[in-house]
This record gives structure tokens, sequence and C-alpha cells, in this order.
């Protein structure tokens, strides 16, 4: 419960707010690569935000709040990149070197946060509806119109966006023992066929 | 609780065992189709196949049990078509017809049993590891070698494969209101694409 605040104060307790709560996702964001989401616990990000338990509970409500935003967080910072970044990644390069930087980007990246995905993946009836997917896709499908690709561009969109997938991927690395090497050769292979 | 049965009996039960689960799972399936996985309830099944409800529970432990045996059940049709069935969806066709053939088999096939394979659905940590995903992965990736394709049969094999993923499937056609016949069409192209 957040104690009562005097009429006057509110903005200030606002502002306090809005730092303790990117303070804290800072600090989760840190241990989370450290030590593994299964790791990741409230009392954790406590401690290593040296505050009271009580106020991480305040600012997330519970775990999953906190794996939430912690997607959020990482998901923002990987958008920016590819909507409004330097090129190849962002606007002002050619579709196929976008295509292709995105790949081994969202690769490195989700492999990072491969955890904190796989964690915060829903039900398979909400999965394409999800906000980051749907950016991902939005964005692919744009790259293909643009690049005057002869298939369907929303259809070959989900055949790039399928590539990445974070179950997929982790199912390579972890349990077939693939390289990130040479899941990154096999996108620009795979961009190459969709453009052709 | 099954009935003490005197030693002699057993062969004869055991026939009857393995008839009357057929039979349930004839029943179960008929109602699938008719109704949706979200109406099979124990209780129908029963009904359906005129037996006591304690006989259902008996074969199959619970739901779960169910919607896993009826899975099997119709997984086991499909892949005995393209592993053994006529050409060009089983041996004796050319790699690419067989592709083609398959996509559309297996959208058909899915979209007929799309609740069932999303019911059954597991973590995303065993996704890749289920039986149906690892044969038909294995099926893909061997038409590709034989293809002689130029690329990573294995990977483009999880291309192909990832095309069909059901919940993709129901996400197009129920969320995007795209058909069957885009999604055929989509699946020759990609197919050509891919043996490129």
């Amino acid at each position: 419960m957040l104690p009562l605040t005097p009429i006057g104060e509110e903005p200030r307790l606002r502002a306090d707010a809005v730092r303790n709560r990117a303070r804290l996702l800072a600090a989760a964001a840190r241990l989370a690569e450290e030590h593994g989401i299964e790791q990741l616990t409230m009392d954790a990000v406590a401690n290593a935000a040296a505050v009271g338990k009580g106020t991480v509970f305040r600012r997330f409500g519970d775990r999953v709040g906190l794996l939430q935003a912690l997607l959020d967080h990482v998901e923002v910072r990987f958008q920016s990149g590819f909507l409004q970044g330097d090129p190849p990644l962002g606007p002002g390069a050619a579709p196929r070197d976008r295509l292709v930087a995105f790949g081994a980007e969202a690769l490195r990246h989700d492999q990072a946060h491969l955890e904190l995905y796989l964690a915060a993946e829903g039900k398979p009836e909400r999965r394409y509806l999800t906000p980051s997917i749907r950016v991902r896709h939005t964005h692919l499908t744009m790259l293909l119109r643009e690049s005057g690709t002869s298939g369907d561009p929303e259809l070959l969109g989900h055949t790039l966006l399928g590539y990445l997938d974070s179950a997929l991927v982790r199912h390579l690395v972890a349990q077939r023992g693939m390289s990130l090497e040479r899941l990154e050769s096999g996108w620009v292979d795979l961009v190459d066929r969709v453009l052709n």
C-alpha cells in the first residue's frame, strides 16, 4: 500500500516513482542477464537496488508484472534500433540489407533475453496478437513490400518471423547444439530465397 | 477400478478392451468434429458410445489423456498418408511434388483438428520435442535433402514446418480472415523459393 500523500506533494512523488521504477528495472535486467530469469525474484531485485521488498511489490504487483515490465523495457530498446536507428538496421538502407541486419540483431537480442521471452509467452491463441510479434511482423512485411517481392508479403513476413521464434531458436541452440553463426547464415540464405 | 479377472479370461478381456478403446476414440473424434474440442467431455463420450462414464475414465485416465489419445489417433492417419500412402503425398513422386502435396494435406488435416492440436500443445520448451512435430520435420528435411537444395536442409525444414504451425494457421484464418486457398498458394510459392 502507498502511504497517504498530502495534496501538493504528489508531483514530486510521481517523479520519484518513475525514477525508482527505472532503477528497479535496470537492476532486474542486470540480474536476469547475470543469473537467468529463474533466479529473478522480487527479493533479489530489492537487494540489488538496495530498497525494501515492499517497494518492488508496489511498483510491479507481482513477479509476472515484473517480467512483463522487463520485456517492454528490452523490447523498446530493440524496436528503436530497427524503427529509427542507424542503417543498415534502421531506415536509409536497401530492404535486403535491412532484412539481413534485422535477423542478425534479433537473433542476438533474443538470445540474450531468451528465457524472458519464453517466460512471458502466452497461450497459442494469443501469441500472434502480442505487441512485440505484431511490430516485428509489420516491419518485415513493410520491408518485403518495399523490396517489390513477387510473393505474398504478409505470408512471407510470417515465414521470416517464424525463423526467429524464441522457442525455435532455443530448441536449435540448446537441444540441437547449433551455433548462432549457423542460424545467422541460415537467415541470410532465407532472406535471399524469400526476396528471389 | 477394473474388476478382478479369473486367470484364463484375461486375453478375452484385452481384446474387448482394445475394441472398446477404438470405439470410444471413434465416438470422441466424431464429437470433436461435430461440436468442437471445448464440448468434448468424458460424459459426452460415454453417452455417444452408450457406455458408462466409468468405462471412459478407465480407458483414458482423464480428459487430457483422452485428448492425447485422440491426437495420436488422428496423427497416425495423417502420418501413414505421407510416409506410405500413394504419390504424390507418399513415396514415388519427385521431392517438389511431395512437398507441395504435404503442405496442402497438412493445412487441410490441421484445419479439421486445429482445436485439438492447440489444446494438446505443451510448453514452449517442449514444443519441438513432441513426436508429431519431429516426424514432420524429419520428413520435410529428408525431402529437401533429396531435392539437392543448396541451403541448410535442417533449417529450411523448420521454415517449411513453421508455415504450417497450428497457432499461426489459426491466427491467419480466424484472426486475419485469410482463406485456406491463400495459405495453400503461399505454401507452393514458399516451396519453390526454398527449393530454388
